[in-house]
């Protein structure tokens, strides 16, 4: 099936609809970097999509990292003198600082306050904290909590296990006509927050389900990793393969209602910053492009000197400008399957551009062709100005979606236009 | 004579009435891409000057096209139940369906009104139709005219032929210093239109006039063609002359009272481009310049990926965005002396850019020169600070019109300083 | 000492009022483009900085000039019939035309007057008249003068010689790290005139003071010259140095209370055109970057086309623009001992920039290094991402100055960054 009647046909709100449901699915499993909540997530990934499980080695050496030991966590809790779980990982795993080496002390307020993390602003939230490289341990509480702690002996566990296991990482490949691979790449370490990451794990896994549908030109590789150390765990494994990366995105926070950002890469001028820019702008919905920083996302990997690939990063609310941002209020209410389904539409749109950004050349360049003749001219209307848009810049050295920025004409249409031209042997594409 | 004096003594009031009478003689002809009112047309330019007629027969490939058969007209009406002619071609040529086929017929309203065009918006204009590559036949006619026909039965004419015959096309060459060559070409295929398109055909007639008469660095080529099919003719006949071509311009509407518009090349930014915007701008008039599009006049055909040459077309108000286009409404009146003469004046002002845009390199680049001592330094003001530049640019990488842009001072002030210190051999041109 | 060190330890005002106070010794004497008057002010600034002394003979010839007859004054006066000097050049050595020709006669007012200067806008200051290479005569007086000047006979005296003699300048070679030079030019040709031209002279000679007590990585090279002449001259007998110029400033005007004013170079994106923008930029105070013109002071000789060297000029209030400009009004009052001091700074923070603007290669450009075992990772600020922009851009086609422009980081916090990835050996400066 060609990739523009699947969008014709694609139901974008029960599509949405079924991502909410898988996110709701994944939402109360503590993941981590490591550890199994991260492998139950692959698992229930595998069964949507056949993605290959890769376990890398506690103590391997990743560039310039080292993969820490798996981290497990069965139980914790912060239990009063009355032996009331005041503090219970049971009702919300973000209640334990990620990463927690074990602790089962008797400790009062005073000590304990030392490990408690709460946002005063957000009174009725739970932040998020991590400590992956540094061995400690903490809760995490709404203030609202912290401040109604009396004064006694608190009875403190975090049952975990820090020891030698694996980091694992899911990858799924779909070869295309080329070997030239479209990178889309979603972090996945986030426990029971939803738009950063889950929505970022619903769009990806159903965005892979729609394109193995299709007739695709590229090859599409899909990574499901945790984020930093993973990518920089696959980046140090598949350097060859990184060579042949065309054109990529880092996914995440695509379930919240706000407008879309695009994130460029570290190149600034790359297709896959000028696709999504092009999609953007004839949406006509606010959005916003931003430049590329080394802050944010595993596009600071994907980008690092040393690859510079073409990868940039799609989001709605990017991180950090929206208040429920890593904290308790990231969750499933907040996600919400419309702009869940958007996003996979918007996605795909991307995928088109890039599938379609052919450059042609005009079979009869000197002079225009008689369209006339060949039932192609009528009242000048966006249809003709695409055909002599596209056949006047039909000289091998623009591509469709430069012909889209110079003639200010949708790519879309420029492409049912060329698709026209094509058939009546005007022009054709070239490598 | 040097063009700079041509400009300064030209009289561009009397040379507008001149140039619109030579229009009100071209006016009632019924011109179109083929046949005797277009040989007329280029008969009576022949008289000003020494154009040479190429007649290119019916059924002749040109690039994707063929010439098509020879059209001629001599008569037209339609005649109502008293036998009164209540749509006669005599008082009109644009009452006629331009190429339409013979017909003599009796036939009712009903039937009739399938081949009768009118404008509702603009009830007073006849609009101005074509079919030149599809056989048919109508009639056009004021909106009030259309709806006050009584039922009844019509007696319709069209004494027209349509056989094999020729396409015309006038060429004028003006030799030059150098082979490199400036095309002006105008389109003449229009009947009784005032302003598209008998304002280019009289501006560049009398532009040629003017050119036989000063010593010219390029060679000039006047190009007087059906639209379309006319350049496409002549392109297909001259590939090698086209590579000579240095500059060009496409000229028509330029008898109107709006303000110019230049429509740049496909390459937006040859010497042509700046040229005409150099001019514009230091009118201090109001007017535009526009993005190259491939939809207009001839330009289409000179711009397209096959020549890609550096012709623009030079207008003031440009085709559909004046109410009297295509319509009755573009005649005499329309179009006005001032507008004309006004029009022929900026076209020397920017063949003067073309002509003097020499690179200069200084003869004595380092340090400035002491012009105080050949008495070429006095108070600061414009003429010095023209000096000044031409001296600093002056290192063979810049022309003229590169200083113009980057000084901000008005080409014709670099000209005259340039000169200066030519003449103290502080400059010299180079190749 | 590091330029860092100096700079923070540096009393900018103590500075200032120190380079005033050389300005007041300065002021007083009449300096012209050759003479006594500026060997006297060279001699000045020698008990500073060890400058060099050049005497170029009469008569020399240089690129396009010729080294004029040197000139030298004793005396001059106007004295009414009463034997009263009404004009006295020992009240103010402007009072002379610079260059006069000896002169001693007695004449009418009416014969005097085509001789005397004034200003009649500005009737209470003397203008500023020069007649270098045009053998005349001449007084300046203030409107108030001039108008109150009763008729009568005068006695015109002025006590000059204009023979073969010598044209003087001075320079200052710093050696440095490289070859490569960073030229500081100031004309010294101006008799009392405090920002321009004494506010240049005591700037460069403190900053000549200042660099020698600091590490250098460029040479740098300080010129004292006439204007124009002395510049030229310079040039035209050190074409080899003038190859190894890798920056350089133009210094004048640079006491009064008006914000900074940086004129480009000729190249108008060269590495000092960065550097001053880049510390102006963040000095968050109110300036003007301004593009080359071939008018101004020495800058327009050392970006002649023959040269085209890198070099832009750096000011307060520029020249024409300030109402004291060329008259007596440009007296030591006008020039304030903070703003020299603070025009010193910023010439450092300029060197500082040119200095430390080296091209970084990451040595672990595959992946962002691990910043927390290194004790660098901490709350993002502009600290740590400045880290990161510098890691990200480290891969040698960056300079930190290039970091600066795109991160919107001052420069400063990005040398500190990239002094702290340099210790971990996360990154290497290269040639």
């Amino acid at each position: 099936m060609p990739l523009e009647t699947l969008l014709a046909k694609l139901d974008s709100f029960a599509v949405g609809r079924e991502m909410h449901s898988f996110a709701s699915l994944l939402y109360p499993w503590c993941r981590s970097i490591t550890g199994d909540g991260f492998r139950d997530t692959l698992y229930a990934v595998i069964k949507r999509i056949p993605i290959e499980l890769h376990e890398v080695p506690s103590g391997t050496q990743v560039f310039d990292w080292t993969i820490p030991d798996e981290w497990n966590i069965r139980d914790a809790f912060i239990k009063n003198d009355h032996g009331e779980r005041v503090v219970d990982f049971r009702n919300h795993n973000l209640h334990v600082v990620n990463y927690s080496v074990p602790v089962d002390r008797r400790m009062s307020l005073a000590e304990l306050r030392l490990h408690l993390h709460s946002i005063p602003e957000k009174p009725d939230w739970i932040p998020y904290r991590t400590t992956y490289y540094k061995k400690a341990w903490g809760f995490c509480l709404s203030h609202r909590q912290l401040t109604a702690l009396p004064n006694g002996e608190y009875h403190v566990v975090i049952d975990s296990t820090l020891k030698p296991g694996h980091l694992t990482y899911g990858e799924l490949f779909l070869p295309g006509q080329m070997e030239d691979e479209v990178l889309i790449s979603v972090h996945c370490c986030h426990p029971s927050l939803a738009n950063d990451n889950l929505s970022g794990i619903v769009v990806a896994t159903r965005l892979a389900q729609e394109l193995r549908r299709i007739d695709l030109r590229y090859s599409y590789r899909f990574l499901f990793v945790p984020g930093t150390i993973g990518s920089i765990t696959w980046l140090s494994r598949n350097e060859k393969i990184a060579t042949r990366i065309a054109h990529g995105l880092v996914l995440t926070c695509l379930g919240d209602p706000g407008g879309f950002t695009y994130k460029k890469s570290r190149r600034g001028d790359a297709e896959i910053d000028r696709a999504a820019a092009q999609v953007l702008r004839w949406s006509k919905e606010p959005h916003r492009i931003v430049d590329f920083v080394p802050y944010g996302y595993d596009e600071r990997q994907y980008c690092s000197p040393g690859f510079n690939l073409p990868i940039g990063c799609f989001m709605r609310s990017p991180h950090g400008e929206f208040p429920e941002y890593h904290t308790s209020g990231d969750d499933l209410d907040f996600v919400q399957p419309e702009a869940l389904g958007d996003s996979l539409v918007k996605l795909l749109q991307i995928i088109d551009v890039l599938e379609g950004n052919y450059r042609y050349v005009s079979l009869n360049p000197k002079g225009e062709p008689q369209l006339g003749r060949r039932g192609l001219y009528g009242a000048i209307g966006e249809q003709v100005m695409a055909m002599l848009w596209t056949l006047n810049l039909a000289d091998g050295s623009h591509s469709l979606l430069d012909i889209a920025e110079r003639s200010n004409i949708p790519f879309s249409t420029l492409k049912t236009a060329a698709s026209k031209l094509r058939e009546q042997q005007l022009v054709a594409t070239i490598a």
